[in-house]
């Protein structure tokens, strides 16, 4: 019953908004794209009726009315900004399909007994300011709302200052309005349900993940005249480190071990000076979490090793760990009879990507639905997934929000 | 005969400007530091009645008269340009001794038969530009003028326009004048004089140098969701390549082989994503050029290797080739018969970096002396030279200059 035709049409709108050389977009969360792509949303859904909330860590709360307001809502969403080279879908899909619910709706003069949120999270990628998803983690009580504020980027400009640069500094207070329960729709990001030809996951988890500021520090010196056993070259021991852990995640046969280096900077780099001082950014995650404590120990070992052998000073500091979540049996289920009534091949999985529903099921039922994603290529420009894969989503979103709110 | 104490405070006044945060220099080619650098030493050399001359390449050639004008001058210089976070000796004591060296003349009132230059070559370093030496090498006829102009820096800037941003694009053609003679004096920049005790370098030659510009593209994804086996992480395949080549480099034991990493950038990077794609550059010297040559080898060898285990398009691409050097044994002689009038222990030594005598050797009969380098450090802020070591470095190339000008 929703209109994949529109749904598509709203997708291929928002990725105007941004967009890259190789069909991509970046609309990096809260630059003037990303609040561009806010302000086209909140145009979509004014249109229709509904009443924007903003909260102090620019989180928008988007209401549809029930027949029973004094009720606690029922809340969809996912977020709009993107990663520097990001995709047309991962999270728009999740915001755009929530619209298409609210529009399904009114097509049919359905009005559900709970409100409805559509909630579009801040920050979600963590690729402008670590950590991801800090917005949901600040509503979910995970992060106080003044230091969510003073989280910088790169440049130094904190998320408060950016908030009020594009105009989206809000007055609710953060952890507004309580949600009776949170179903978030998204592109798997992986290649699972695709090499298994299944249309749907339905998501029970998601894997724990931790981040580290990593800091090697050497001696910069001559590339020509420095002999190499004088050498205190802090790129050769961040080398080791990365090679040696790429060897650790490999030979995991279950492939449950992820290792990422996503960033790395040389102080003052020259061709012909030994690097002096690198800085570098680690991924972990698991889906078990004593497994994720095994692999910090083995990093932190591996780190020392290649600072020994080196002669360098390593520093590293976690700067964000998400534990391994598990969401609520109750949201599972619904999501599981939508996806079986629509009579497509499904599976219950766990997320490997963080999602804003990570945060927020810890102060809400929540679950969420996968769709296919080509290639399993996601963080990437050439991400895509099928307009039929996105109807498809959006129908169980559809059915399973109409449950919860009906409940 | 020469002023140690007035040498030593023209190198703290050079320093002076663009010094950087822990005690050494920051005048990258043609930056607005190294032309102000450039104007002190030109100020400096017009109180003493030279006469300044400014080539295509923004290479200075400042004349002291000498008996026999028509004579082809012997010349003495080096460079002011620094690294990033450069030392104060590098460059600058060669050209700062040839201003005392002709201070001192003035001061005994010593004329010699051939005139005398005191050159400033453009672009030493090669940091902002590459290749390092570029404007002795166009001036020995080993780049074209058109070509060197064309040079652009990382933000995009011809070499070009920065010398005419800077007011450093000379009328003089390149190649003029004729050298009958180059003496330079350099600090070693690596720790051999220093570990055996020696006060001066008799420089006979230097090691050949190639600069190559690698570039590593695989497939950026999402650094949770995509299995490790699934990856075509660039970053990965560029940490093993840098692993092997180190070792490879570590194993000769002959302390020849020289590879160096220096510059390392991913694209777009992401804390959250698996490098799509890294450019790195690599620096590999050796004393033997079949050596070089085997060295070459393995290089591609290995990022061949790199690329086929982690599924990464591997590309090479050598920017640069310094052939191995031998100075000339007359002008080798002048140094040695200088050091050795000096009393101090002195060796004779091939250099480890590469300086503007190596072109400048290729139209005229060069030599150069080292003095010790604290710690072996050199393209660092720690970089230092004593002030001892400083005159002696000045008085040995005074004589030899006062040599080769009166024959
Ligand atoms: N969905 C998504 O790409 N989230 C970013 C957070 C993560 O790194 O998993
Ligand atoms: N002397 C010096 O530092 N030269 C730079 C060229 C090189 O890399 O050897």
């Amino acid at each position: 019953s929703i209109d994949g035709q529109r749904l598509w049409s709203s997708l291929m709108a928002m990725a105007e908004i941004g967009p890259t050389a190789n069909g991509g977009s970046c609309r990096l969360a809260l630059s003037e794209e990303d609040a561009a792509g806010r302000r086209l949303l909140i145009e979509w859904c004014k249109a229709i009726g509904c009443t924007l909330r903003v909260d102090r860590v620019g989180n928008l709360f988007i209401r549809r009315l029930g027949k029973r307001d004094d009720l606690d809502p029922v809340a969809t969403g996912s977020h709009l900004d993107t990663q520097p080279k990001g995709g047309r879908f991962d999270g728009i899909l999740g915001v755009l399909a929530g619209l298409e619910v609210f529009r399904t709706l009114d097509d049919h003069g359905i009005i559900t007994e709970r409100p409805l949120e559509l909630v579009v999270w801040t920050n979600e990628e963590g690729s402008r300011f670590a950590p991801a998803m800090v917005a949901s983690g600040t509503y979910a009580g995970a992060f106080s709302v003044e230091s969510t504020l003073a989280r910088r980027d790169r440049d130094g400009i904190t998320l408060g200052e950016a908030l009020a640069a594009t105009g989206f500094a809000g007055e609710m207070e953060v952890g507004e309005p309580r949600l009776v329960g949170f179903l978030e729709l998204h592109i798997e990001q992986g290649p699972v349900l695709e090499e298994n030809r299944e249309a749907v996951g339905v998501v029970t988890g998601v894997q724990g993940m931790r981040w580290f500021d990593v800091t090697l520090r050497g001696q910069s010196s001559h590339a020509g005249p420095t002999p190499m056993r004088y050498r205190r070259d802090a790129l050769a021991a961040a080398a080791r480190l990365i090679d040696r852990l790429q060897g650790h995640a490999l030979a995991d046969t279950s492939g449950d071990t992820k290792v990422t280096v996503g960033c790395l900077d040389i102080d003052s780099p020259s061709r012909n000076v030994v690097p002096g001082e690198v800085r570098l950014t680690l991924d972990l995650r698991h889906v078990e979490e004593s497994e994720l404590d095994a692999l910090e120990t083995h990093f932190e070992r591996e780190l020392a090793a290649a600072g020994e052998t080196f002669d360098i000073e390593t520093r590293s500091e976690r700067v964000w760990a998400s534990p391994v979540v598990e969401f609520d049996v109750g949201c599972i289920d619904a999501v599981e009879r939508a996806a079986r009534a629509q009579g497509v091949p499904y599976r219950r999985m766990m997320s490997g990507a963080g999602h804003d529903a990570v945060y927020v099921s810890r102060v809400a039922p929540t679950a969420m639905i996968f769709i296919p994603c080509r290639d399993g290529i996601s963080h990437n420009e050439a991400e895509y997934a099928s307009p039929e894969h996105c109807a498809l989503g959006a129908q169980v979103l559809f059915d399973a929000v109409l449950e919860r709110a009906n409940t």
